[in-house]
């Protein structure tokens, strides 16, 4: 099922991305794996399936193909700039796999390369350090807004402005 | 499948949020909807997949569910803190999704909700202010590291000891 109908920027990305072996193939990439074989090897999938979303990743822009070795030819996959883009998602996410797992069950952390401090990893804003939270943003419609987007966004804001406000 | 045998966070984070319906849910729950039909409103999901995804997030502690009337007894959809930390996550596919579309095709972005400038998201090591990086980066084991991870981390830093470090 096709997600790219809507006009929603995190439902789009979730269509290019494809499914979950797609993250954990761009987690590879992003750590520096670029061929088949490596792939394959790092995550246990079934060869037609790795295949299948490198296929995928590299049709929408996160991968080029090009070869390593001639007879047999063999190729190697490497991060676009949109495919290298996608770091912040992937550590995102570990950040969150983490921090909810019991301390004994931590099996790695992300730690600064130069003092080997354990990273603690926040959303800012960079044009004011803010720390990014739903108490502090908002939606905002963009060149594309159709009428779908225009009524969600005001129905966010009179959800927010009535009792469902979450807690931070 | 599941990806719970992994020791990596992000595998197992995709593994307790479960499918792309379940981002979307999370998205929509983050933005203040707490109720079946107001879900199904926003993602027009078949109901019995709704329900296997709400049922599937309340169980991994994402939600707690709570009536909210009775005859007939309704509930609503609560998310926990494990839920609401996931927000991090949502916002930086949300960017991600945006910073590859052409201009013209934006729907809708993140706005400081005070002075509704647009946001500029970017991760940062809360401790050092730094952005985190692929370059300034690095993978530790934590007290749950089995042989696998050792040396996968170990790989990973050969790996970007030789040819294939990817620029930034």
């Amino acid at each position: 099922m096709s997600l790219s109908n809507f006009e929603c920027p995190a439902a789009r990305a979730l269509d290019s991305v494809g499914d979950w072996w797609s993250i954990l193939i761009l987690r590879d990439a992003l750590q520096g794996l670029t061929r088949f074989d490596q792939f394959q090897e790092s995550l246990g999938v079934a060869p037609n399936i790795l295949s299948r979303r490198l296929g995928h990743l590299t049709e929408h822009g996160l991968f080029e193909r090009h070869p390593y070795s001639r007879r047999p030819t063999r190729y190697e996959y490497l991060l676009t700039a949109k495919g290298r883009d996608f770091y912040p998602v992937a550590i995102a996410l570990f950040a969150w796999g983490n921090r909810h797992l019991p301390d004994d069950e931590v099996a790695m952390r992300l730690g600064d390369r130069v003092t080997g401090r354990v990273r603690s990893v926040i959303l800012v804003d960079a044009n004011t350090g803010e720390e990014i939270s739903p108490a502090n943003t908002t939606l905002l419609p963009g060149p594309a807004a159709g009428e779908v987007t225009r009524k969600r966004i005001a129905f966010m804001k009179a959800l927010r402005e009535q009792t469902h406000e979450q807690p931070d």
